[in-house]
């Protein structure tokens, strides 16, 4: 079956949309950022700013503002609990690289190549305490538990990646609870607090949680597509990270499930074993075209994009309302 | 000037009596830590119990524990918060381990090198993660403070003594704000959540805070010591770490302090260049032995403890006091 790829709304960036809408609210975050990342030990802003200054788009950071203002909260509070939220993603990225050793995050070389393991295991560790800090001065118990579960869901889930690695009997479902658990429960917990710090009722907060969720689930199927797909300019960081790792995404569990017997030892030398040759990426990449992969995995990401719509419409009218709306779309189409 | 050891009091352990007379209460601790350790990951709890399983004294939530009882709390509040502590502990551990690239811990392989790297991080970050949601579970926004300021703390000690590693010019008060960060803070907090738990005032919250920080300092310097001076077996772990990593402690600082051109050459090439060989480790005991670095090393051992023993002495009379007292000098006799 063919899939059309939209390409009409690439020029229009809801999320830089979105910044510009809350310029000043972020300006407040981004100075939560930097004034909680500061130690007299000059490793730590060192390290962390060099990640956190790289140009990240702070999209959780972003949604939790867009969402606390979407229900009418005009306050402070939601700035040092999107600092929270951005340094629990911080803190998850640096580990990441430590754990998956990646060569590449947000174009730069990635933080523990320059700075070491060890320094980014520590800097990490320190990004998260902060995080908790943060909120406790914001003293919400509930918002505590809601971004403490998400914190061990996100741990469990990158567990569950790291045991699933090389496995090429992985399926759909295992898949989507690895992403469920490490991308999309940090969305989830990020537009659900919005929500609960602008005093909404539980419907609220559940509309907001399931619109992060599969927010969540779009966006990193679509960022599961890139790997496989964008040039290194535009993504930076390296094409066919996933496939050198024996990481399992959704474009390589689709092609699996359509290999023959020849492609799926191919795979299983690829994957299982990591025994690679220069050219198995492009291998790859053509076995994953041959049987449309990327358009089915496409066509999955629009599963959940729909129901995160489903769950914005929930939402109170508001100027923010259509802006993350447009977002989810935005999220799939960006790597068309 | 001489040292006396002294060797009395050797064969009564007042840890082991604390954990006798708190028998009941360990249990219900014990069973709060395996509970919150499971996941549906098989990975989680094996690894996790695989460091937890292995005999560690439990010190930190049996003092949090025993500060509780100290203050004539006697409901359930300090299992969870307990496990909390001690799951903040092992999170530091699985992380240091990864860290230090250590050999041994707790007389076993380290789990970094039976589970890997990745493992050990992802599921310190999955106890960091249980850590908070414990805390925010008991609910106390004035707990969560001092526990996250302490992980804080910890994680900024950590680098510091990375930023400090094979460097032989660091001085006393430098491997104090070390200690103090990576060791002692955890100790405070573990000691001082016990008044506030049960609803004591500042002064005693205060008291338990310096008890808890001083005996932490010397149950390091203790520590240090044992680096350069047990056998193998009696500690459970290799001796010598510290000086294969270039780790600067006291009893170095204080030989280094003391040593002659050709000894600073020494100290500079072993320490600040990693050029070992093997006969070294001998040769650096034979220098810290030379200028009595180990007795005078406990001299400050000493000094702290007797800081230690002038807080506890603020607490109200109990039968607890006498055994937090006893375990000050336990923990720095333990070495000699």
């Amino acid at each position: 079956m063919q899939q059309q790829v939209k390409k009409d709304n690439l020029d229009i960036n809801p999320l830089k949309e979105l910044t510009t809408l809350l310029h000043d609210d972020m300006e407040e975050v981004n100075k939560h950022i930097i004034e909680n990342m500061q130690s007299d030990i000059a490793l730590i802003p060192k390290l962390a700013g060099y990640l956190i200054n790289s140009g990240g788009k702070r999209i959780r950071p972003l949604l939790t503002l867009a969402t606390t203002r979407l229900y009418g909260y005009e306050g402070s509070r939601p700035y040092g609990l999107s600092a929270a939220v951005e340094f629990i993603h911080t803190a998850t990225l640096l580990h990441d690289d430590v754990v998956d050793k990646s060569e590449k995050r947000r174009g730069k070389i990635a933080a523990n190549l320059v700075f070491g393991n060890k320094a980014s295991v520590l800097v990490g560790d320190f990004l998260f305490s902060k995080s908790f800090q943060l909120m406790t001065k914001d003293g919400s118990i509930e918002i505590l538990d809601i971004l403490s579960n998400a914190s061990a869901i996100i741990a469990q889930g990158e567990v569950l990646q790291l045991s699933a690695t090389n496995n090429i009997n992985i399926t759909l479902e295992q898949y989507y609870e690895i992403i469920g658990s490490k991308t999309a429960a940090l969305f989830a917990a990020a537009t659900q607090i919005g929500p609960v710090i602008a005093g909404a009722d539980k419907q609220a907060a559940k509309a907001m949680y399931d619109y992060g969720y599969y927010l969540g689930m779009a966006f990193q199927i679509a960022d599961d597509i890139l790997d496989y797909n964008s040039s290194k300019e535009a993504m930076g960081k390296n094409i066919g990270d996933d496939f050198r790792e024996g990481k399992l995404t959704a474009p390589v569990i689709i092609a699996l499930s359509k290999a023959n017997e020849e492609e799926r030892k191919f795979w299983k030398r690829t994957l299982q074993n990591l025994n690679q040759q220069d050219d198995d990426l492009e291998k790859a990449i053509k076995l994953i075209n041959k049987h449309n992969a990327l358009q089915e995995t496409i066509k999955l990401a629009r599963n959940f994009a729909d129901k995160a719509i489903d769950a914005i419409e929930k939402a109170p009218n508001h100027k923010l309302k259509s802006l993350l709306k447009d977002i989810i779309n935005y999220t799939i189409e960006r790597n068309s």
